[in-house]
């Protein structure tokens, strides 16, 4: 049998980023192939062409070459090259019923993990070995709890149909979409997604969740002419100028009547040197908002002052998505299912049915979930609360591992419901 | 016979801006036709469509009234109403030979005199009755030198043609174009346009030009959507935010290596209250060049510039050109005759072929020389000295009457030459 | 008995704008005074230097000039000239008892009326007299309430004492705040401060308002130095280049995660001339909030902004305040008061205690209301429903004279409660 | 005796950036050495606090260690650790006379060198071994006619001194103003200062040149606070605001009516992710002109922008001058002598006193030939013609090697007059 708290603790010493996680993944693929799951993955399991903020070629090679070192089973995690890592595994119960899906996310952050003696991963001796990688954000609890609620459910002793979902590239909102697309929510009549901490103390738990935004994340490249500054300045076409205009006027973009609003350019660089006119920039862009329609309408406002920014200095540009995510709607009937599920599991002391609406910031399930939900099914996103040392994304962060069994325990009486 | 100093103290009392030029222009008409001229002017001088920078009507209407009020003769001036105020005056000579075209400029500024006794017309009591308008800048003595030419030329004895253009709306570079586009220039030989004062002293004169600038004058108007700024921002569409991004970009683009340039935004207003969204916002833009090509270039990056700036933020812009002139390139075939011709006229200690190239701004008479020199002819821009108290364009500018008589004598021995 | 259809109608031909209110006022002090009241008015009543917006000089006296012309009681009026038009009036009851504060705003708005016969005041001949200035918010009827109110009072029949405040320049809001620091709340022990309409229809009234905004209107002028474009630019500071910068870095300050906020640069005007380096430009910019201190940092942020934007290009730039106000809470205990002396008047068929915080834009009563409350005193915002033809400001706005009567009495109850 | 082609090649294999000429600087020592020259190096020939736009320790130490590496003389090059790569050389005549001083500059560029076939370093098999760093200005020509000319002087054949200055950092204006701040200027009576190519043919040689222009390279840096952009937009001070703002408003600079300007922002660069207000941004900004007094008023202009962009925004900023150089006046004197001395020499068909002012970008040698003539002496800027197969800074850049003997005996001749 799994033992969990062995298991996460050997996918926090290998952290990898969103779209590399070749060897956490191989490694859910043998585990759940082994368990006698129908296995879908590679690109068979996300479409290629709804990927955003994919990264470049070389770092994805890289990242496939150091799994390959670290003993990815090779049939395997080919399948997986180029990022396509995404795994999906489904089991028939042994009886008729409806298909129960749980989703799980397995990508780390590019952070540098604590070395102090009170962080437990470097005391304990399973500290991150991907230095300036780490699971920040416990996705290696949450892919430990699929792993082990796959072993629990194997039994199939249960009605209808369980899928697991593994998730590649949650930070940055970015993998989610992509799955959806290729179609791996249809057919879904109750889904589970699920998150550890998020400031619900260990013991507790929460049944559905607010508070999630809508959110667009855009990266924009313009490009112009280089000229010498000093020779020829009317022949260049100023990238700089043009991304400075676009900053200045996203930002000042209106607040609306109808919703929260956020907007933010978090990167702009472009230029290559005192004496150049600069031929290049790029900007990475962000809304937020608590409506997705005005989300949208301010993402479309937002390209639209970039290709006037750019149109004003004879600049071409290009803006790509690269992450997105809408607000989540959970059903209470779900929720209150869940409640009445974590009764007496040892290890949850209370369970209510939704939280206060604390903003959690954004989440891509929400588009699992949309898509569960306009298909007729139900959907939640359910907290497992953990005592945290830290916040999430900090260097210090770490999980409380007591809670994992309790959550593998609540997710396997959920699976088994009727 | 014409008291030119007496003419040019009337003219100055009632000085009328660009393209309101009623009173001065019916007067002109009057004089010419009983010189025996054949005198054209209204729709026939001057192309409606290619007039720049037009008051709006009811100023013109306001202009047209005061005119006829002070006794402009009605059935001329009714034929200059809404702004027709070119008047072209042509006489055939004894025999045959080249057409000489002479060109005066007829408006002045608005300026309010100055009222000190120093002031000669002050204390000379020809001060502008018409308050905050003022003739600071010679169009007053050119007028009057172009009239009092005409007195001298009615004799008829020369070769050839003479033709005699007043000009309407020469600040702000406005007129001249329509003239030219009403083929008033056509068939001319030998164009000689003059102006007095501009640093040269008394005595002195200057057989041509140098140092205009190309520039063009462009007012924009942008429209967007107001909205209560506190109910519903996200529904307005702000003037102002287009108009304040078009005015740091125009001012941001480059500098040229081809040719010296300038760039102004000297007017932006919009918006009618704190909390409205602005609806609408104006601009006055201004680009010059050495060049005209770069001046092009110039005026097309900032027409580029408006379109963008209005689009990024959802807003319709109109651009119009109010005035515009190019370089000149003076005949130094023609200066030498005008140098040669000024020798031994009372008055005239100095001549000499052409100023320094000090910049003297810029002068619409650059689209007649361009045109004569586009067909043939030739043509040059010279310059009478006169001593000044005051720079041109300042509220205690006057010229010296002494050099009406020597310029009037000057162009006399041009219209006669062959 | 005053009748106050008639009186409505009559200070509704005599529109007034705010500071200018001479002749409106003048009458309220005579019509006070007539039924015994001590009134005081001019610099007794409004302290100089708080007040925000004043018109300039000229406007002043041109208004001032033009009461007079309408029979405006000269030594009264003479008090006033200078825009010194806020009104206060004391009445002590027959026995001891708390201080009752009545507030009543006066002022008209910038709005040219209707001239359809559909409008009521042209079809009933009481159409504003002074063209382009209209009593489109209704304070022509909260003043001719206050007047009936003290004649209703003259009779002295309560306890305490009553105070009725007339006020200058609520449009803008920029009149109360002077009252206030001129001592005219203080020992208030009850503040009822109303409003006619508000989207409340005829017969309906609120003892209490929520949704008001806390804001702040400034002004800025940025001085620089002119210069000829052509000749000279680098001898000029643009004025609207720093005020282009601070329009476009106004708008860019950030969204606030702790209260809803609002920024709006209203009006930016400057420069006089195509080539001329703008010397002079203008700001008219607000700030909102439904927090108090987000309002003042925000505000101090735009002057941040203000004064950095004029130093980069070496202005210098002055900031005035010409409007503020702040969230108003009412005190509920006073609301129910409100309530429950509404049963049974004739014409109010519905009463509640508090309107649902229908966002009603800001009003500077807010001040008055907060220094009643920090001495220890209640004070309530109470809404008088009226059905109306058009929206507040809005050339055919008009008011159901219906609701005139019943607020009168409604107040006057409230008066004689103990 | 040196075979220069030899050495130039040897040198253009191991090309090294401003600051770290290591491996380039030891050679020269030793040879100088060897040659019985007083030489002086590291940071007795270089003042540490005024070498400009120093790269990173870490960037310094790194090209250490690989020229230690390459066998650079550990003794020699230990002195020169941490960027301190200048050298001086001086030897006496055998008679009395004045002091004549030639400068070299040894650094080259971060360009990837062409590795194809017609380029003649890659066909000679001397390409640069350094990846992404190139001799592609003809420094190394510069250093190995420095070095032939030091042997042809080392018989002492000569009246008074020869100082030999190998300067590190001319590209990017960096490294001749520390040197000169040194003394390492001080007591020279002539200073020859030489350039190979710019446009000058094979065979041709200039006593002088014109049209170097006034330069500041300056960097910058903002700091701000940063924040989530979702949760908490209030509390960042956003770096990216203050940058894009300061690049608009320097590049809206005024153009000068006294000289020619240019300004460019060249690299802007800061934040770290979509949904972090950015803390940090960078700018690399360059102004010219053609007179070191509107060079100074135009970065004293933009320091002021940039301080009043952070200010704006509660950013802190640093401004650091990483570059400069003033205009070049040669002694013509002295550019005389060069051509009469270039008479007779093989290899040089033509000579000239002075180039015709085509502008020849920056040169810090300004700043040595400043000094000099602030003491009373001559210098000059002289260039020897070579026919190139592509642009100075262009990855096929290459020189004429048979141009490179008669420079030596050009300039020994120079050495040896009196």
């Amino acid at each position: 049998m799994i033992d969990i708290i062995a298991l996460r603790r050997e996918l926090h010493q290998y952290p990898e980023l969103g779209f590399t996680e070749f060897r956490t993944a191989t490694k859910v693929v043998q585990m759940l192939t082994a368990l006698g799951y129908r296995v879908t993955y590679g690109k068979d399991a996300i479409d290629d062409s709804f990927r955003r903020g994919l990264p470049k070629p070389e770092v994805l090679e890289d990242a496939y070459q150091r799994a390959l070192q670290e003993g990815a089973e090779p049939t395997i995690v080919e399948q997986m090259r180029g990022g396509f890592t995404a795994v999906v595994a489904e089991l028939d119960g042994i009886q008729e019923g409806p298909t129960k899906a749980f989703r799980f996310d397995m990508d780390a952050l590019p952070i540098r993990e604590s070395g102090q003696d009170k962080h437990v991963p470097q005391s304990g001796q399973f500290r991150s070995t991907h230095e300036g990688i780490m699971h920040a954000c416990a996705h290696d609890g949450h892919t430990s709890i699929g792993l082990a609620l796959a072993e629990r459910l194997s039994d199939r002793q249960f009605a209808g149909k369980v899928r697991l979902l593994f998730q590649p590239a949650e930070e940055g909102v970015r993998g989610a979409y992509a799955m959806v697309e290729k179609g791996m929510l249809d057919q879904v009549d109750r889904l589970f997604c699920m998150h550890l901490g998020t400031d619900v103390p260990s013991g507790h738990v929460k049944g559905a969740s607010a508070g999630f935004l809508a959110t667009t994340k855009l990266e924009a490249h313009f490009t112009g002419v280089s000229s010498h500054a000093g020779a020829s300045p009317e022949e260049g076409r100023n990238a700089l100028l043009g991304a400075a205009t676009a900053m200045l006027n996203i930002h000042a973009l209106p607040r609306f009547s109808t919703a929260d609003t956020r907007i933010n350019v978090g990167i702009l660089e472009g230029g290559t040197g005192a004496n150049i006119i600069a031929e290049h920039a790029r900007m990475v862009i962000e809304t937020r908002s608590t409506k997705e329609e005005t989300n949208l309408e301010l993402e479309r406002r937002v390209r639209q002052i970039l290709e006037h920014s750019a149109a004003m200095h004879e600049l071409s540009v290009t803006v790509e998505t690269v992450g997105g995510a809408i607000p989540i709607r959970c059903d209470m009937e779900l929720a209150e299912l869940a409640v009445k599920k974590a009764e007496g599991i040892s290890g949850i002391r209370h369970a209510e049915a939704i939280s206060d609406g604390a903003a959690l910031g954004s989440e891509d399930a929400s588009y699992m979930i949309k898509r569960v939900q306009e298909q007729g099914g139900l959907a939640t996103y359910m907290i497992v609360g953990s005592d945290l040392p830290a916040p999430h994304h900090h260097p210090e962060f770490d999980i409380d591992e007591a809670v994992l069994a309790p959550a593998v325990e609540w997710l396997e009486r959920l699976a088994r419901s009727v």
